[in-house]
């Protein structure tokens, strides 16, 4: 079979296509005909080399994928031949608290990746998908939906009537946007380009700010809602985001912390952490248990991801310099 | 002023429409001119003497209404006049935990009630209501809707992709039906009418379930979740309906005891709580916090409450008597 | 090696001591030589064919027990040969939201169990207890501590100044009041006898009542709490027990339903559960990541579990009519 | 009677004693003969003008105390004339959710304090206090241990077994020591004092670091954990304090920013907050409702507040000095 891997080099190079063995599942495993992956601002790091760690090379990248099972290891009975499942994340953290990351391993470094024709992944490592999906729909959920889902249902209590601000246009954020929508909520959208803030109105979002033209856009965000601030951010981490968060938020609102852009120090005096009563938290993608919750949240309101742009998978290269451009509206994804 | 009183007597003959001074708000008070206010059947209850407890009488009766704020007592902030208030079913329970319920008093019993031109609340009992409601529609908010958004939303957490069994077509029923759809969840309904549960797919209900024709309703209910079992109960407590409820469940689902309707005991083996892991709780309407979180809700997703059928309010007898009648879809209304 | 089975016949002779090759542990597994088991109730029942449910036959039964890792299987990373740990009650609950209860097997019914000289478990269902602890102690703990702990802790939010209500002298109960004492709440048990309440109060209970000489025991439970009612009731599911711990706690207290005793059908009236604003549940033991954080609550305040009789492994069957004649305070335990 | 204000000037010599009329109760109030009151970093700040906000003087300072109701106007049923009750800071914070705090006042600041033989108060505003302590003991609580509470109990769900860490011997840090204690939980202190984390020792604290001499605290409170990291950090917000907090927890670990020493802003990279799945909050003391769930646990517990020294309440300059010099362990308190 045909693989991805990087390999030792710098920058988008260091992507090759190569020839390896198709694997067969052990005990406990099953193998995935892979028919979809889409990218991620993570992978997107590491393959050109700035992501925070290094990982052993060569490596096959990409963590979400959505394949057919073809084959099952023995003891397997969650998944069988012939399902279409997508892979998980964090391979080990099946429900509950976050504190097993010690032991769970992300997909796509350091665990090898799904950019390749065969994966075998372990069998509690992977989900079902909603049927009213395509590939290319179903294979953005892993990260991107997932991390927008544990931000404000699993971990954020999101309620009909709450107010969620959703920092640009990324695949996160617009999950988010439609989470809060099909949630009875009201997003607001940050943008620096108009024609994307229209593209988020069309989705569903009540309020809109182009923070280049407003370049305090936390108050025109308060405005927005009445004075009282939002309930949720979605706080992608870009430079000088973080102290304008905290100052769109309500007394008592959450502020998620997702982001892998810009990753730069930011000045914070946690005395506003204190008046606010902010409540700040750290969001790793999610559980496969919050996966799952989510996808009948998928399948119960018929939501379709938003793919910005399709390539065919031997194209990662280009499809990963698109992404780098960030001209993208919603998810990038390859297919097999 | 007018007032109805419940006087000595039986049926609902014991209603007698008086003449009362209009009251004068002390330090910390508000009188409001009633506009509308709806029925409950703990309402019916209390008027024709059925209801668990006494109260002292003459008493006004009737807990739900929307008013203007006529006039303040000294200190008052909260609202000033001409605000468009509805009143809260307890009185003195602002927010957090019930355990208060000591101190709270409801309205319309033992508190006096508000079926009377002039009522007189304190300032901390009362709560504006969304400007996009007429009046007879916010009157239908404090008990029913609270009710049904305390069981799902501010206990139950609800969430998109969930499944709720609403029991029959009353005001908490049609309520819950609503709030599960604005909330991108799935809603069951039960009746004994093919009529009505025509109305509550029209609403949006995905699946029904005509109890009289099909009496094993909760293994319709079963198969139409695919066998996995709702996650959330509005059990209105009918002769029977709590086993069957139980049996309704997912593993870990919930059941939120509300109602007032046939109090009678019941068989229940509480092995099937723990097989079940079933999580059951009373519902005891809810606080002014969870009701403002509520009206933020109908502001944001437009809700409009259903109305069965409007009456002046000096016809509260005959409108009385048609709640009895229990024809009702929805919530039956006075106007001032 | 040697192991009891539980064969075709009826009542407590169905127990017969075997030979059994020694397991090999597969990928993902290993195999414990046993040190000790302990006891419960459902054991027994399950033995005697008293159970609500049948299993295929022959079957090792007990569910309990701790042993030494002799052996790992391909991949085993969690724990190595040498390590002390216990078994897990639910083989594949491993944290979070119990609905994986259709996937997760108890041992000792339907799983095989733990009344052998080895065991083969998968890795996960494996966890190191504290050093602390002789084995006959640690051995307590997969069911009735973790009962205890998640109805008390993970599930209950158990606090100091809280009140729980302990019913018996059981595994369960005995748990529960130390756990209680440990947090810093006040505990109050009820029994048929002096004796043995005398010995709770030794164990840091605070108040106790003889239900046999108080037969109306919840009115003495709710005088010992200034007549608030407790915070948390552990009923293990005597005959009408449910009713009276519904009328012995506050408004909005917690009603766990754990037990196997007496599983007969008791009549309720759902009106009582509103009035109450009780908040009942199911408590099927625990998962995993709830055994770790018990764990460590165990060593953190040097909690030793109460073992009421220690008998050699091979005399299983007199220790399960030990625990028949209900004489015991505590744990019935058998050492290897 | 005597009163303490805060008039124009600069520095502790702002304060003066002045005569003032004993105020009577309206409707809803109660007048407290006042019996002790504490001091807090808080009212240091606000007494020598270096609070970040200014307020209308005169004032009379001081957010805690505790009186003897001496009067109660009409319609006031929570206390009686003889009850002895402490002041909650938040007056209109009865329970719940925070945001109502753009409703609620903070007593001494702006609203008045405190300070004085006699003060009026709203009915809802104060509280019951344990018996078993004595009126400067019970002074105490309002702020400092409120923060505590809130922080660990309320917020943070502290449960047997967790590891607390917390920063320095102040008041609200002493009372966290104390309440981890209580819970059955493991403690770790930090100080730049050796005797103050030999007293710290005494009352239950299972590690300590002085951060003088280990200035990377964080790494030996790692070490202290076994590698594991802390559950909760209570972070009084001193500079630099917060980064090292961040690289003290546990994954998903909770930092409670609860701190006015030092407000000033620092460096914070989110991306550490994601990497350790943080959970940070402000808190802003705590409701009515957790105050009395607090008492509630002081009762069961037995708890004694440390007091660090009393002064006569004519003596406050000289008290707020000694606070000012930050060479006390616990609490600062006046009695009348």
């Amino acid at each position: 079979m045909k693989a991805f891997v990087i390999e030792e080099g710098s920058g988008l190079d260091r992507l090759a296509l190569v020839e390896r063995p198709v694997p067969e599942p052990r005990r406990g495993e099953v193998v995935l005909r892979m028919r979809a992956a889409s990218l991620n601002y993570r992978d997107l790091e590491i393959v050109r080399g700035t992501y925070h760690a290094g990982f052993a090379l060569p490596m096959v990248p990409l963590s979400d994928g959505v394949g057919e099972v073809v084959a099952v290891g023995e003891g397997v009975t969650r998944v069988a031949v012939g399902d279409r499942v997508a892979s998980t994340f964090w391979q080990g953290w099946i429900a509950g608290d976050f504190e097993g990351i010690e032991r769970a391993v992300p997909l796509g470094g350091p665990g090898p990746g799904v950019l390749a024709e065969y994966v075998r992944l372990d069998a509690e490592g992977v989900t079902r998908v909603p049927d009213h999906l395509t590939d290319a729909e179903a294979a953005t959920l892993p990260c991107a939906a997932l991390t927008a889902w544990t931000s404000l249902v699993a971990e954020g209590g999101l309620k009909p009537g709450d107010t969620v601000l959703v920092q640009g246009t990324g695949g996160v954020a617009i999950f988010a946007l439609q989470f809060a929508v099909a949630a009875g909520a009201c997003a607001i959208v940050t943008s620096s380009s108009d024609a994307k803030l229209e593209q988020a109105r069309a989705l569903g979002a009540t309020g809109t700010v182009n923070y280049r033209t407003t370049p305090d856009w936390h108050l025109a965000v308060r405005e927005l809602t009445g004075g009282r601030g939002v309930d949720h951010v979605i706080e992608v981490g870009g430079p000088g985001t973080f102290a304008r968060s905290l100052a769109a938020i309500r007394t008592g609102g959450q502020i998620n912390v997702i982001g892998y852009l810009g990753g730069k120090s930011t000045e914070i005096n946690p005395m506003e952490i204190l008046f606010r009563r902010a409540r700040i938290r750290g969001i790793p993608v999610g559980s496969r248990d919050s996966f799952e919750a989510m996808n009948r949240a998928v399948a119960a309101t018929g939501l379709r991801p938003v793919i910005d742009r399709g390539f065919a998978w031997t194209e990662a290269p280009t499809a990963l310099r698109h992404l780098e451009s960030a001209q993208h509206f919603g998810k990038v994804v390859l297919t097999f």
